[in-house]
């Protein structure tokens, strides 16, 4: 049977060993063919195409519910699940999510891109099933070694293992990676039991019955394991070892990250495409290494992230004073903590989505202790395809709610390196840049600096204050030249540490009839929603617009369209300034 | 040698066993004396005499480091380092902390109250010791069974037992309990090795060293393991058995909490002192247990505070549908969005800055996947004699920013039981209430019901709007009436749900000269700066003041006191207004 035959799971039950075999083969050509067109997480859906079959063909879904942690190893089961014909689209606005997701099947459950849920996912309901005697439906959580070093998972292992009478099978897909080696001493164990060295082991002392290591690109073999799971009606671990990558050579063969997440390539050849110009990322990195150089007392850490976040030049250089903690973090806040208590002054670099894990952290463990923890944020921000998980639109909002943090957000990446010494030699508290996924646009000169801030343009007799964010700044100077031609005047600041509100913001705003902000984040919570405050608390506000985010999750699309909807380009700023002047008094 | 000689840690090297066990009896007198007076964390400290008596002796802190998780463990430590004649002020406004606090003592390294982050605290010391060339420092945690149910401490575990030649000694602290017997899998586990049947044990799986168990009131056998510990120069666990409220018959014997944490007691016999009225958490439980029987789909979850949020009623009731899942916010928020996957409806209870550690998980996987979960927030605002990191002020601000998420903050009694009744009512996505640590005040009866709100008073020709968020009803009607008096007739709406802004909220607000806020939780992302916004963005707003927590950590102190010193009472609020109003334009 070819794939495009299938018409869902119940179609493989009938199937041979050579029909799977080569519709083995008919997925992975068509993973590297469709991922090459579009981009996405290619080697760990080549890692788990046997393992995918063997679960749709011992297990029932949707009766069954299957879980994937993260739901990026998910694209071999929507192929199982009737969603070949649309994966042209895969990531693209309208389209395919990158994970799964509810609206388009009823085989999806989980919808997060976040790792290390799916046990507490199952943990739920399972216990939920037993409630509604429904405890013969199967509850399978498919779990990366890497996902197994978050914190959550050891909640759920302990919750799990706890309850011998509720029988979550633990599918761990075991590739010895996150985008990297995974860290710490649970990978060290894991090597063991698949070196047949374990002893009882980690999971039976935590009361879960162990099945394994078992090859997991023998179908047959897994299929028998994941029936003797299932038989067994108690919680179990069956220890499935896979290969990142496994069936295109260009992939498996890659030491880096095994193609975890790759954009468009050749797929004949594996050749990659160039990206244009410089990331964030890349600037980051760059300045990092130097940074290392001149200044011993800066440590880099990293949450299972070394290379996505530009710590990988970084590492060559100072191996010793990088620490990737797993994906943990919350480790990662709290141990750079530890760290800044022994002088140290460290940067942890993570995407901005994943900081939300550690709130409690940042506030109570490094903003109380005022320990110099500097945090790095890439993909701040609409981040595009891969869609409500993973844009970071919520880190400025709640990160000004830390007493004694302080935020700043690079417009060019003149001013990333900049910023990033600045934030370094902060001693008495944590400090935060932030950067989207996306090239860092041409250098944008300020006027002058004016009480901290970049004065970028002014135009005589200005009505307007214009107050973008980071990047931000060149559609807003755009902005403001075609409002001066349109007899609109304007001011444009960046405001560069922009939280707390900067000091001298308030009494330039209330020089202007209208302040907009302009910021690629939640409006609640914003800037331009703190400066509101300020000015209102202080009596007679001049008119405060802020141009931002809705208090929504945003699909998947690309990071140009997003924006464009959301008004955040020279156009849509002209287009709504000139709708609000009116309202505002001549003065 | 008598405690009151002692002047610091050295004393105790030259001290006889039996001069030893003297200083601990006085140890224990004194603590059952002190905290008899003032409340606090009893059972915990009574169970550690021994062991902090050991550490003291085998440790040179503070040239090593010993840290306390949670610091609420620490109270033997902060007496034998030099504090005991402060301890009559112990958590009393400018008096000594119940926890660790780097400001009081340079033997004090964590100030934080939340569970499993010394072992992340470690590993970042250890780290930085050993880049400064000073791994000589010892670095010792000192961690209760509970907190290792903490998911953040699976994280520090794999990467302390991930490097062998970083030498963290962890000294866990097994009383076989939080607050009631400690949940899930790796109790069981603690119980195999405190039996001597673990087998080689977790702890070894993941690569650190195992010494014990060891009798944790036996002291020379504590200063033996932790003098092996300290050679092996590795990372290690010594498992001490202790037992809370060792020593104290009152608190030794009491099956519910061993006396975890009290208010004031007569020391000979045990006899606590009567609270007045009834607690916003007695109220709570006594609903749950109503609506439990009414609703067969409503179950509750509780991170290992079973009896301190009000669920023991209801898990007497309807045992099958309590689920204690451990010190883990994390995965309690997860579980209870699968319960909700299964069509059940989880109340979700939990002190309010605890929930801070599921932000992402609130987040991500119950509204972005909008599952009806409720979550009840005890310790909402200000709290008052647990300090800085015991707060619930954040809350309400970062909960604003979760797409579809309603909160709502009854005013009284009543009105808890009604908003509870709608809030699992709610089928589409999360739901919060929050109360504080007080008792319920008397009803608050309503004019009337307006666009969802309750009219609490409203006075012909109203100038001022007064919008307070639940038991804050009180002290803002007192100030109407006040201000009534004094010529300036006002309303008092209870906006009911705060979040999000209610639909009738602004109109409302348009029809007075001026609206003030008033909110027990940060003015940060709170009601009135969203109000603010929402007016500001729909044009010409009255002017807007918020009354509420500046984003600073805030001290202990009682919670009246806090309360009155951030203008909270009426007659602070009657003082602003009077003061605001001469800028409102007259209508």
């Amino acid at each position: 049977m070819r794939l495009a035959d299938l018409t869902g799971p119940a179609d493989l039950l009938s199937l041979t060993d050579g029909q799977l075999d080569a519709l083995a083969a008919d997925i992975r050509s068509f993973l590297v063919e469709s991922v090459s067109k579009v981009g996405g997480h290619l080697g760990p859906n080549l890692g788990v195409v046997e393992l995918t079959l063997a679960l749709h063909r011992v297990f029932e879904s949707p009766k069954d519910t299957l879980l994937f942690d993260t739901g990026h190893q998910a694209y071999v089961h929507k192929l199982l699940t009737g969603r070949m014909k649309a994966f042209s689209t895969l990531r693209q606005e309208g389209g395919l999510s990158g994970y799964p997701d509810r609206s388009e099947s009823e085989h999806d459950v989980i919808e997060n891109s976040h790792a290390s849920t799916a046990l507490s996912y199952a943990d739920g309901i399972a216990k939920g099933f037993g409630l509604a005697g429904a405890a013969h439906r199967r509850v399978v959580a498919v779990v990366g070694d890497g996902a197994l070093t978050g914190g959550m998972s050891w909640e759920a292992l302990n919750n799990i293992g706890g309850a011998p009478d509720r029988p979550v099978i633990i599918v761990l897909n075991d590739n010895g990676r996150s985008y990297a080696p995974t860290a710490g001493a649970l990978a060290t164990h894991l090597g063991e039991l698949r070196a047949g060295r374990g002893g009882a082991g980690l999971f039976e002392n935590l009361g879960l019955a162990y099945l394994g290591p078992v090859d997991g690109h023998d179908r047959t073999a897994l299929e028998r394991a994941l029936r003797r799971a299932a038989a067994l009606d108690r919680p179990v671990v069956v220890h499935c070892v896979t290969r990142k990558g496994h069936g295109y050579a260009p992939a498996a063969e890659d030491a880096d990250d095994c193609w975890h997440a790759v954009g468009t390539f050749d797929p004949e050849t594996g050749g990659k495409s160039a990206s244009g110009g410089r990331s964030w990322t890349a600037v980051f990195g760059a300045e990092m290494t130097e940074l290392g150089a001149q200044r011993p007392d800066v440590v880099a850490l990293t949450a299972a992230m070394l290379q996505p976040v530009g710590l990988a030049g970084f590492a060559r250089r100072f191996p010793d004073r990088v620490f990737d903690v797993g994906i943990g973090e919350q480790h990662a806040a709290v141990s750079a903590a530890g760290l800044a208590h022994t002088g140290l002054h460290p940067v942890v670099a993570v995407y901005s989505t994943f900081l939300n894990r550690a709130f409690d952290q940042v506030l109570m463990d490094v903003a109380l202790h005022r320990q110099p923890v500097t945090f790095v944020l890439d993909r701040a921000g609409i981040t595009g395809p891969d869609g409500p998980s993973h844009h970071g639109i919520w880190d400025a909002s709640w990160l000004s709610l830390v007493p004694g943090l302080r935020l700043a957000v690079p417009r060019d990446a003149e001013e990333l390196r900049t910023l990033l010494r600045e934030a370094v030699a902060v001693t008495d508290g944590p400090t935060v840049l932030r950067f989207p996924k996306a090239q860092a646009g041409p250098a944008v000169p300020a006027l002058r600096r004016e009480g901290g801030m970049d004065v970028l343009h002014e135009a005589p007799g200005a009505r307007v204050l214009l107050v973008p964010t980071g990047p931000l700044a060149d559609p807003c100077l755009q902005a403001a030249a075609a409002l001066d031609a349109l007899g609109i005047p304007s001011t444009v600041v960046d405001p560069r540490w922009s939280v707390p509100v900067p000091e001298g913001l308030p009494e330039l705003a209330a020089r202007h009839e209208l302040v907009v902000t302009v910021e690629d984040n939640l409006s609640d919570g914003g800037l331009g929603a703190r400066l509101l405050r300020q000015l209102s608390e202080a009596g007679a506000p001049p008119t405060v617009r802020t141009v931002g985010l809705p208090t929504e999750f945003l699909p998947h699309g690309s990071r140009t369209a997003l924006l464009r909807r959301h008004g955040l380009t020279a156009d849509g700023l002209v287009a709504r300034v000139g709708g609000w002047l009116p309202q505002a008094a001549p003065r």
